[in-house]
């Protein structure tokens, strides 16, 4: 069963609005197991919604309408349904007297322009769940069982999902007949490339495509998300949820077994939270000494709630005499890996950690010591091991910052899952 | 002219990233004065991708395509729009050299599947602009000069603007022949809430617009950007650049005087380029304490080019102890301005700063020391004058933790601004 979304208002495409509802709904489908094709945004503007709404019924079997239900004279979804419905708009009573209920319990009385929230499409049905002063509506498109459904939801968020989620997706899904479940999982990944990625993983997404090319069960994605690395989607489709995560179960060490340690979190679990859990499970304690990175390090494991029980602290060296004085960096050249050591070690005694780390590099905009921007050395020392590593990295000044953060962060969880600090 | 947006990536629709990039094409294209009725977002399939491309020529002028320029299987952005033209993809060695010599800048050897970036329609030419390894592109449909045109954009954000702005945007203006210049200006602000901001400015906004409540010249925009503040966008429009910035220099000091010192920038200024600035101005260096905030206050002021000016260090004092052996706070609660204020003079001391900030709080999960989550206490410290502030901040931990650091920083400025350290 194929659903579209249609998101109206003008204000999004105008871009004062980031449209989040449709992504939301777009998630909500995919679980439900329903396929979604399109999604549009038109503005508040009577003759494009219509002509969106019937190129949507044109593609698909059902179309979830969000926004334009509101009581001012520029929310005309109402009208637009009715129209492509080819029925007039009467008044709901039941829902008139509902919104006068609500006013009256905030102590108000209802403005006129409210009964327009009233007026309903001959031949469909409010949704149970309101929230807020805007009925959903339920809008048959011609004659059942076979008929087309249009579902109209408000665009306040939180009012469109109570509807979505108690009305929209249950009759969806009783429509469809196929209670199919789709499930995913995210392998998240740091050290390599897109395409590299890509080529690790050509022969199994080949097999699971089959001879056919059509999509498999399971899929693969690659989904590149910037500082935080590349991402592997693994998306099973089952006939219970069970099912589902057994196919996902089954995929992940396959995924793994083909990329390696790049995989450093799995969904949610981002850089910073792994490192905490694996220095927690340690029960060992890091400190952070930074330069070009000026304190990104440190916030961005102090980020992680708990944080405390293995973050002690950090000194932003910004300056050279602070590195020397405060850090024992022998007076020098201090774009090295060798100072980038002796950083990492004398954090970690001054803040008497077991783990030092340490960042010290040319952000830019401009060279120093004669190396170019993006020149990065890191390092991460223990009371008897330590790693270092110099990278040369892309972008301006604040990707720079941001990539020798989380490459630093990496560092230190190969340290750890080698038993480098055990 | 009509230019639409089409957004591609089956991640878009199932919810897996939300699409910021429509929403930001659509504000650039509203300030540019080009008319766009529609934003479409389809999956990473030729045959669909080809149907919306084709739609969006039937009734706009020109389109912004954003996505599926990558080096993966699934990329077929190129292939579909090639399909559209009527043309051959062929391989553009310049590009094919560009993203060799990105590879080999940063040590590694281009995966053969980069050379799929290299193709290009016939017929089609390149955007200057390419930060990444995708390069964009400008791709004529039909016979000039009154043929369309599709644009073809990365869905890497930073990427996709850095073309928008520097390429599309102004190729679309000069394509449309208007000759009217829209130009804005922002006026940043931050210690107000919008509807605090709606009534200071209701007055004249309703001058603006007029009797006739159309939209007067110029214009202003509230834009709520979070722990960036409140934006107050002012645009005009006028026959010519010089023109449209009168109007803007004329319209500046009227909202100034109408809120007062909230305003701390304009335009991309952001806080920490203020204080960078306010400091540099008066030959003042400044260190920072930090607790709650791990290093972000540090980081954000890092993030300015030139910040080795004003900026010694930090220390992220994480664990009490290091707030009262390393800062010499007094043993005892540190949850408080007491020791806000001792932190700050501790690290101005101990990193020979002339002007020492700290943050120290609750940042959650739990309470501490009996204050509840979201108290924080905040100082600014020189050699003879202090200032210190409690507040209570609302939100989860990153929440808190940001907007810690912002409140910190015009607390700074602030002081600055009144000639506390002069």
């Amino acid at each position: 069963m194929k659903v579209e979304v249609v998101a109206i208002g003008t204000e999004l495409l105008l871009g004062q609005i980031v449209d989040t509802n449709s992504s939301w709904i777009g998630e909500q489908l995919a679980l439900a197991g329903l396929d979604s094709h399109y999604q549009t945004k038109v503005g508040d503007n009577p003759a494009r919604m219509e002509e969106v709404l019937r190129l949507a019924l044109s593609r698909s079997d059902a179309v979830i309408c969000c926004g334009g239900l509101g009581p001012t004279q520029d929310d005309v979804t109402r009208e637009v349904i009715a129209t492509v419905m080819g029925v007039e708009l009467v008044r709901d009573d039941a829902v008139a007297a509902r919104i006068e209920t609500m006013f009256a319990s905030r102590g108000r009385t209802m403005p006129a322009n409210n009964l327009r929230q009233a007026m309903v499409p001959v031949g469909a049905s409010t949704i149970p769940q309101q929230p807020g002063t805007a009925p959903g509506l339920i809008c048959p498109v011609g004659p059942a069982p076979n008929g087309q459904v249009i579902y109209a939801v408000p665009g306040v968020p939180y009012e469109m999902k109570e509807m979505v989620e108690g009305t929209v997706i249950p009759d969806l899904i009783a429509r469809s007949g196929e209670p199919a479940v789709i499930r995913s999982r995210v392998l998240r990944t740091w050290g390599t490339s897109e395409s590299g990625l890509a080529e690790q993983l050509a022969g199994r997404i080949a097999e699971l495509d089959g001879d056919d090319g059509g999509a498999g069960n399971p899929t693969l994605a690659f989904l590149a998300s910037g500082v935080e690395g590349l991402k592997v989607r693994i998306t099973a489709k089952a006939p219970t949820e069970d099912e589902a995560i057994a196919v996902l179960d089954a995929e992940e060490p396959i995924i793994r077994s083909l990329v390696g340690d790049i995989v450093f979190g799995v969904d949610d679990q981002n850089m910073e939270a792994v490192i905490v859990s694996l220095l927690a499970e340690r029960e060992l304690t890091v400190a952070v000494a930074e330069s070009l990175t000026g304190g990104y390090v440190a916030g961005r494991i102090c980020a992680v709630p708990g944080a405390s029980n293995v973050f002690r602290g950090g000194v932003v060296a910004y300056q050279r005499d602070i590195k020397v004085g405060l850090l024992d960096v022998e007076d020098g050249p201090v774009i090295t890996e060798g100072a980038a050591l002796a950083m990492a070690h004398g954090v970690r005694r001054l803040l008497k950690a077991d783990i030092g780390l340490a960042t010290t590099g040319v952000a830019g905009p401009d060279e120093a010591e004669g190396q170019p921007v993006g020149t990065v050395c890191l390092a991460v020392a223990g009371d008897e091991a330590e790693r270092s590593a110099t990278v040369r990295l892309p972008g301006d000044r604040e990707r720079i910052r941001q990539f020798s953060t989380i490459t630093l962060l990496d560092l230190l969880r190969r340290a750890l899952l080698e038993g480098r600090f055990d």
